[in-house]
C-alpha cells in the first residue's frame, strides 16, 4: 500500500530551508499532521508492513518518534516502549550511545520494558544517517529481543542510512 | 466506560518515590504502556468521551503528551497538533508562558496549526495544578478555536487542578 490522502504525503510535508541549521533543508511534519486524513493514511501505511508478524511492542524514539510509534502500537494491538533522552526515566535503565556528526549522544530504555524473545518494531519520524536507530536495534538485540523491523516516515537516502541497517527489515514511507 | 486491562490501570502503574526530586512520588506509566491490553484500554477510555463530538484536532503537550494524543486522534480521525518545548519548531508560532513553581516555563505552538473555528482536544499525561493545561486551552481561544474537552491519564486531586479549568469539559481517568 503505497499512502494517499487528499494531497499525497509529500505534498503535505513543509519544506523548511536553514533549519535547524544554515544549509539543512527540514521536512517539517506537522502539516501532515494536522490533516486527519494524511496523519490517518501516514499511521496506515508505517503499521501495513507489520500486520500479522506478531509485534509485541513498538519502540519509539523521542520527540518526534513519540508522535509515530503510539498509534503505530495501538493500531497493532502491541504494547509501547519509550526510548528518551537521558534522565527522563525514572527506573533502572540502560544506555546506549550512538554517534553525531561532531561528537556522540545518547538513549535510554527502562532494563524491564522488553521481555527476551518479545518481537519489536522500531519506529521513527526520520531515517538520516541511520546512527540512530541502529544503536537502539543493537540494544533491544541485546537485551535478548528480536527486531522485526525499522519503520519511518522520512527517508533521507543520500545520506545512506540504509547501508547501515543491512541485516535488518528496513521501511520507510517517505524517500527524498 | 470505565477501562479495565487484565489488571486495572491503577494496578499496571509504576509508583517511584522521590523522582524527579525528593518528596514527590512519581506515577509512571511506562509499565502501562508496554502492556498492549492496557494501553488500548487507556487510548480507548480518554477517547470514549469525545467520540461524536466532531473534534478536528487533537492536542499533545510535549513529551509525554506525545504518548497518548497522537493515537487518540488517530481513534478520532482527527489531526494532531504538538504543543512543543520553546526551540523545537521550525515555522512562525505563537508562545505560552505558565507558571512553576518557581518561575514560569513556556511552550509553542505553529501559528498555522489551527483554524478559527475549529474544535480542539488537549491530551496530556497528567494534571496537576492545571497551570499547562490551562495556559494551552487559553491558546486555543485566542487563535479563535473552540477547547472541547482536556483529557489527563492521571489527575492528582489533591492539587485541585480541576478548579483552575472550571469552563472546561475535564475528563481524567485515574484519579489519585
Amino acid at each position: 500500500m503505497e499512502a494517499q490522502c487528499v494531497e499525497d504525503l509529500k505534498a503535505a510535508i513543509r519544506e523548511i530551508s536553514d533549519w535547524p541549521k544554515k544549509g539543512i533543508l527540514f521536512y517539517d511534519v506537522t502539516t501532515l499532521l494536522k490533516k486527519s486524513d494524511c496523519f490517518e493514511q501516514t499511521v496506515e501505511a508505517l503499521t501495513y508492513p507489520f500486520r500479522g508478524m506478531g509485534i509485541d511492542l513498538v519502540l519509539g524514539i523521542e520527540a518526534r518518534g513519540f508522535i509515530f510509534a503510539p498509534p503505530v502500537a495501538y493500531a497493532l494491538k502491541a504494547g509501547f516502549v519509550p526510548v528518551r533522552k537521558p534522565g527522563k526515566l525514572p527506573a533502572a535503565k540502560l544506555q546506549v550511545e550512538y554517534e553525531l556528526e561532531y561528537g556522540t549522544d545518547s538513549l535510554e530504555i527502562h532494563q524491564d520494558a522488553i521481555v527476551p524473545g518479545q518481537r519489536i518494531l522500531i519506529v521513527d519520524d526520520l531515517i538520516a544517517t541511520g546512527g540512530t536507530a541502529g544503536a537502539v536495534a543493537g540494544l533491544v538485540e541485546k537485551m535478548g529481543a528480536t527486531v522485526v523491523g525499522l519503520d519511518f516516515v522520512v527517508e533521507l537516502t543520500f545520506l545512506k542510512g540504509r547501508d547501515k541497517l543491512q541485516k535488518y527489515n528496513v521501511h520507510s514511507l517517505l524517500k527524498y
